[in-house]
């Protein structure tokens, strides 16, 4: 499925350029050309998803199998001390791109880039509450 | 394989207790004890693999099949507006335990929990050298 106004699939149908570092059947990895770390990479599936959760476990499996080879490759030739793989699910957790799209951003010691991990604790039974409410969706 | 000093492994033999919220052949999914939103959810490899590019195709195809309907789980049973899904891989990238691990973060329109994506253009010509030292490491 190909999305008329969706700037990835037609990055994915040559209509706009990209700088292409693989491809396979289902996935098309290019650099992203608005960066946040030199070598910032997008793995994207050719078949246009919104979101991971509307994309069939088979295609995901599809996509993580790639995954690992590609940060290798990325992380390697930028000489990346670590990195970050990141998939973004609607406006509110910024995803700018409506086409599922996972980020490979290399990291080096003490860049910055992700600066902030507001981690905190959860008050006395309420993480009990949320795994139950959880379960719940998933049927276990 | 498991990692004697490993939280991970600990929590996945079962000798540290966790939130349980999904289990099958390759994978434990429990809640963060120390989460950065409410719902916050970890899915972990059963086997120890330290980042995401140690971790066989097959194995990260397993996990990726698994994503969605996780995903999809704690973002509904969250209200939630969105979710990321993060895979930090290296001290560098933020990655505190060295147990290969995805989080599932729950986002609510405007709750401010990653509120910065510092992107920048490539100078002339930067974009280009790097795609071609990537791909060099893909041996496409």
């Amino acid at each position: 499925m190909t999305v008329s106004d969706c700037v990835f699939c037609k990055i994915i149908s040559g209509q706009i350029p990209s700088l292409k570092l693989y491809e396979d059947q289902n996935v098309l990895v290019f650099l992203d050309i608005g960066p946040i770390s030199d070598g910032h990479t997008l793995v994207v599936p050719k078949q246009h998803f919104t979101r991971l959760d509307e994309c069939p476990a088979e295609m995901l499996g599809s996509i993580g199998a790639c995954l690992g080879k590609i940060s290798k490759a990325v992380a390697e030739a930028m000489n990346a001390d670590g990195y970050n793989v990141l998939c973004n699910n609607g406006r509110a957790a910024g995803q700018l791109v409506e086409h599922l799209h996972f980020h490979i951003i290399p990291r080096k010691n003490g860049d910055g880039v992700f600066n902030r991990w507001p981690a905190y604790n959860y008050e006395k039974g309420k993480a009990e509450e949320l795994a139950k409410k959880i379960k719940g969706k998933l049927s276990v």
